[in-house]
């Protein structure tokens, strides 16, 4: 890594430059009779102040210093690129189960962009093991960068491309894999990889972060190493979304990967599982099954690949002014599935009917999930749902919408009939539908009173 | 209420038929040495099987009996028109707080729907009165139907009209409005509401129910009547939802108009405040405030009405697949607004920027929500924030989506100017908005452990 100290500015930027300090090296700083020491991190929030600096005590805790005119700051010793070589590294993690970490992007990987003035993925997977020296106790760590990318700009395409590579992974003899992504559309590619990937042999943990690692409050460590010792020590075969549980850093909850959903824009436990429930907690090196997995870990078991999706697939959300030319658009520009995210029990506008019928008709595959979210979608109580069903719209049940819109890309890139479209669809593959799914998988707020 | 047995089908029908018992008759029916008294009422459900009848006890409780060969029914007596007079009722009500109850149709309006085979928005709010005979107790009620729409099918036209009905009860003196109406757009038509009707001089009740009310278990009856009761009695001049706080009927919450989402299919409880918390409660008569609401009541108060809505407003919720022509498209057909419902704090694909800039370019006003619900948006953090904040997309704080969408729409039919649509959409007017709402404002699932 090549720091310099380019992500600070104003007071800070000041003191530290006339001090010949960089991001990297070792310093104190003296401020109310208080001195503390600690490597410097970089900065990497648009709109940092000038007057706090970030450091990483030697406790591992990073935190943020305000300096003022009076404050004294000095060298102490040099940073140095503390990469180790596996020579170094190999006695240490002889016998331990191997967990490879592929790196996409995303805030978890963000921690040395600091230079763009705003957060953007770049750290590498091997920095990432660099930064949290606990890892090796747990696992033997292949680490790769595979992508760097926001997962805002994620695409179908890639989530072929991450389970090509893990398929290589498993086929070269992990223990367990895991996938550090942004959180923005993390459960949009664990629901790919959960169809992509099937007969898994051993588990594959998509991992994020909701603080970047070089802020005082990161979730990035906690959440990469429990990530790291759930794939390694998990008696399950499954994709999983493994974030924070509670806010603090107390546990983690492992959720199954076709049913997970960012709740929260910002909160550390913004990943929920909906219709469904965790499967595994982690504290610490402890690893709780709190549901029973799909399949149990077996590395004898033959992994299945799928990796194709088809992009041209819809998310339809219906509203009080959507217009029925909406869905006379995807039809005249090649989509081959809509998937409507319906009000209530699965309802639309009677006024789409006419246009929902012509797409069907046409041969596209028409889905309806609910964007209550919670709950599954039932078609058969009031007369929309009826009349809806009668054209031919596929009822989710109670599948989420994003990982609908995924099965459903999935499922065109591997049929082209409609009737088979059909029956994939609403046939369970990865724990994604369940037919009996009970009304109290719910949450609910404080209320208040 | 003209009433027949025509919700009733096979052995149900053929024993009812043979004793030429109605709906609305009262009935005994001996069953393995059991006897139960009620009135028959209707079956409005799809998919009813043919063995079960459902009476009302005289507990006013529905239960539902399934018949048997063996099973005795025989007529009590003959059901009669129920409705009181105005000249009967007035002796009750004198003195008390006048609610109007505006019906608009939905569930809490399917009673006598049952001839269609399917539960459809039919009954009156006269109807709506008669049943709940315990409404007389709380408030002189003036019960009107002003259309009959399931609520997946209302627009922004329509609640223009249910603005206008509702600054007509307010002028005609009502201490308070009660809105019954399907629960499916219920959250869209109290944004609406709320920024249709400002300067209330009392409370707007909207209240809708989860199950019909011909079926055992609907909440359609504790609802009203705590609609009622919050409308005569809370110190408070708003717009609200109010509906079952948790699955029993043990408490109902008031939400604020703007705030408040069905987040599940089929609870009771499926409506909670979203980056807020409830306003009120009501248990049986009592309404308790949790929250200082944004007016207190007062009849000297003068509404101002701005009913009109701009249809032209379009709701994209972003994924991996989406492509840039969803935009484009929107800019050739004339749209005036587009909220975006992007990811986490406020992303969308870097693939979609050039379009978004053409379309605010063109003088189409674009805004920034999260998919997530919860939480705020914040596009200072990420470079692909920043990136579309520069070019010109308004974030959207902790407003929840749906009432962006009925926000935008408002603002677009009160200013052509887009600066000016650009400062009234991110100013509170209706508590929709909160600079510093908290993290602890989130709900969350038992967690499974």
């Amino acid at each position: 890594m090549s720091l310099d100290n380019s992500g600070y500015s104003g007071l800070v930027l000041e003191k530290l430059s006339s001090s010949n300090i960089k991001v990297g090296d070792t310093l104190s700083i003296k401020k109310d009779d208080e001195e503390y020491v600690g490597v410097l991190m970089p900065r990497s929030q648009v709109g940092s102040d000038q007057f706090h600096v970030i450091i990483k005590l030697e406790s591992g805790y990073n935190i943020g210093i305000k300096l003022d005119q009076g404050s004294e700051v000095n060298r102490i010793k040099a940073g140095k690129k503390k990469r180790t070589t596996p020579a170094e590294k190999e006695p240490d993690v002889k016998g331990l189960p191997t967990a490879s970490i592929l790196s996409t992007g995303g805030t978890i990987a963000s921690k040395v962009d600091y230079r763009t003035g705003a957060v953007n993925p770049a750290l590498s997977a091997q920095d990432l093991y660099d930064t949290v020296p606990e890892l090796r106790n747990y696992s033997k760590v292949n680490a790769k960068v595979i992508m760097s990318v926001l997962s805002e700009n994620i695409r179908p395409s890639d989530w072929t491309k991450i389970a090509h590579s893990v398929a290589s992974e498993i086929k070269e003899g992990a223990d367990g894999v895991v996938i550090a992504h942004g959180t923005d559309t993390l459960g949009f590619t664990s629901a790919a990889l959960s169809f992509a990937l099937q007969n898994l042999p051993v588990p594959v943990v998509l991992v994020g972060s909701q603080r970047s690692s070089d802020r005082p409050s990161s979730d990035a460590a906690m959440n990469l190493i429990g990530a790291i010792t759930l794939a390694t020590k998990a008696d399950a075969a499954e994709v999983f979304i493994l974030m924070h549980a509670e806010t603090g850093d107390s546990y983690l909850h492992a959720h199954r990967g076709t049913r997970a959903r960012k709740l929260h824009s910002s909160r550390r436990d913004a990943f929920q599982s909906v219709n469904d429930y965790p499967i595994f907690s982690v504290t610490g090196e402890e690893v709780k099954e709190l549901r029973v997995p799909l399949l149990r870990r077996n590395k004898e078991r033959k992994l299945t690949l799928k990796p194709k999706f088809e992009e041209k697939v819809a998310l339809v959300k219906t509203n009080p002014g959507i217009e029925a030319l909406t869905i006379d658009h995807l039809v005249e520009t090649g989509y081959r599935g809509i998937v409507i995210e319906g009000t209530g029990l699965g309802h639309a506008p009677d006024r789409l009917q006419p246009s929902i019928k012509k797409a069907i008709d046409a041969g596209i595959v028409v889905a309806m999930t609910t964007q209550c979210l919670f709950g599954r979608v039932d078609m058969n109580v009031y007369r929309s749902g009826v009349e809806l069903l009668d054209i031919g719209v596929i009822p989710c049940e109670d599948m989420i919408p994003e990982t609908a819109l995924v099965k459903l890309m999935w499922v065109l890139a591997n049929t082209k009939d409609q009737e088979t479209a059909k029956e994939l669809l609403t046939k369970p593959l990865a724990g994604e539908i369940d037919m009996r799914s009970e009304e109290s998988e719910y949450v609910k707020g404080l209320g208040g009173d």
